[in-house]
């Protein structure tokens, strides 16, 4: 056996706000009714992920079991699961919110099972993280349906968090800045990456995460390269280190912030572009407001730094939606044209990466509301010097 | 950004292992290749996970960006990796392993560019763990050819252990054992399974394991549920407690081991069954031999269970294949004819399941060896009465 998401989950909420939480979900559950049948599809088949979460509270587990939420277009959504994950899904919100659920045994073939309950159906939608043999068996089960993604669908309406989701993210944001006002318990010449990175992933934990998803420590020349994450190196005098961390909090929504201190007075040559960096991220920040395409975000800090002449030293978008995800929509990338709009949460995280010597980026989560973009993450963005 | 696929993971090994190391997994490619061919599949499209760590050692994570091992019938294989992600992946053992590495700028289309290196392809096969958003941009981009699984073809490799995973294996067993072996310090009455089950964690991490994947404390009545993980629940005196954990090595292989304890006295309705579990258990280790059917495992242990009367409380499989996921082939259950051979490795983990009272599991891993079973882990079976 071995079914858990993360390895010491709580149970669900009781109560009056698990009332409002069924209210919720019976909400999306009927948005994603009426966008399936809008896309002209038969029914979205959406297993153990976050768009099950998202429409459900179901935090399952992705097992070859086959967990599957059915939502039909012409009729009421109900849920297929395995015998063996009926008590846990009932013990969900599943269990409040009503929905059939159609139980499988060890020898059923449970795709069968799901495609019996669209009959007909010329034309499913796939969760996009589903896995590509489960999508392959059903298009086994439902040969003379069409498959696409489910995103497409179900990314209109996890892209526009709703007010309980956007205190969630702001909880995780504050949850993450008081790590970040940590740092400097850890981060100090002599010690590898790899010790810093522990210590902050244990401070992930205890400050208000259930599970650490990351925790980067690029030092010196490490920080030239976005995805460093760790490594035995040992953290020198002067050197320039970049903290990017980030966890996901009982509510399952996401942190990631990022800052990049010094440890000591740190090299001329870092100097000289970190304050056009951090122009750069005020500038996109600024540029977040409804109506705005999400491309002219990007553009705003990449033409900071361009003018300061670091733009080629800025190898990567400026951000990516948070939610449920670390990364989902909307991307903050050039050739993005969707139109900001209240509610739609995203990280904007210019840096700057010169090989062989170092790098930096600043990162805040935001969230877009009627006045332009409201910062979920708090701690200063001005170079953080610490003694070495 | 964020790309750890475990917060604090290690570096790739250095020195003579790589070397060993770099041959195996050229080994693997080739075999992969040969068996790609012999399948009539043109290719195989591995994104990252355990089909990606098992061929090339790279343990990317899994990120909308695509990257993607190319495995090619009739050609060398490659890898296409996003430009972000070309450094970790030469600092994996792809670096050594004289792959070409082909990478992509963030607006480029790096489905074409996958589809340019198997031109013509008529049939490809997509690792089962794609996300199946994925795989239908590869339909796009690739239409003329036919798509399967390719677990069809890697598990046929994956399956059969060779002497580094067995070991492997090995180590991760031992591992959980010595967390086994300090359950008495954490599990006593007046405690949450919740507490128990976060000091098991710990020491999980503590011993020997980069990640706790699960942590199933299921007393009294919970212990019915086969996949409960953790509640608020107090445990109290005589309660039968399952506890049913496993974690990832560094290497990255998984361990998975269940023991069942009392906490004092247990009542009579329990020990009622527990010798029949237990002997259950033995029995389908004894029946694992090269040559014998999967399923006549889970017979062995059924037909103990079945004997003494608990047939019925038996619900689920007997056990299931373990390496680089807790899950994979080959799955000890009722219609599997595969016959068993020396490397294969899987769960044996009979369980009795009475409903509102308790129940009970004893789980261990085995790898299928020329004179029978190995037991990878060596904790006493018996039921381990602890002070309440």
């Amino acid at each position: 056996m071995s079914a858990s998401a993360s390895p010491v989950s709580s149970s669900g909420p009781s109560g009056e706000g698990a009332v409002d939480r069924v209210s919720a979900l019976r909400g999306r559950l009927e948005r994603a009714r009426a966008a399936t049948l809008e896309a002209g599809l038969d029914a979205l088949l959406v297993t153990p992920g976050p768009d099950l979460r998202y429409l459900t509270g179901y935090d399952a587990v992705t097992l070859e079991r086959l967990t599957c939420l059915v939502v039909r277009a012409y009729d009421e959504p109900l849920v297929v699961v395995p015998q063996l994950e009926r008590a846990a899904a009932l013990a969900s919100p599943i269990g409040s919110l009503g929905l059939g659920v159609a139980t499988w045994q060890e020898t059923d073939d449970p795709y069968a099972i799901v495609a019996a309950t669209v009959p007909g159906a010329n034309r499913v939608a796939v969760d996009d993280r589903m896995w590509a043999v489960k999508a392959l068996e059903f298009r086994r089960a439902l040969p003379n349906a069409e498959q696409e993604a489910a995103g497409v669908v179900l990314r209109e309406l996890r892209m526009r968090k709703d007010a309980p989701e956007v205190a969630a993210l702001r909880a995780a944001g504050a949850a993450i800045d008081r790590v970040h006002a940590r740092v400097g318990e850890w981060l100090r010449a002599g010690r590898t990456e790899r010790e810093v990175a522990r210590d902050i992933v244990d401070a992930i934990l205890a400050e208000g995460h259930v599970r650490a998803d990351f925790a980067i420590v690029a030092s010196g020349p490490n920080g030239a390269s976005p995805h460093h994450e760790v490594s035995d190196r040992v953290i020198s005098p002067g050197d320039p280190v970049v903290v990017d961390i980030g966890g996901t909090t009982e509510e399952g929504y996401c942190s990631d912030s990022t800052r990049t201190y010094a440890v000591g007075e740190p090299p001329a040559d870092f100097l000289a572009y970190y304050g056009a960096l951090q122009a750069a991220q005020e500038a996109a920040c600024a540029a977040a407001s409804p109506g705005m395409p999400c491309e002219e975000v990007d553009r705003a800090a990449r033409e900071v730094l361009e003018e300061a002449g670091w733009g080629e030293k800025f190898i990567h978008r400026t951000g990516h939606g948070i939610g449920l995800e670390t990364h989902e929509d909307p991307y903050i990338v050039a050739g993005n044209l969707q139109l900001l709009e209240p509610g739609m949460a995203f990280s904007v995280e210019p840096g700057v990466y010169v090989e062989g010597r170092h790098g930096a980026r600043i990162e805040d989560i935001v969230v877009c509301t009627a006045d332009g973009a409201e910062r979920l993450n708090a701690r200063p963005r001005d170079l953080v010097v610490l003694d070495a």
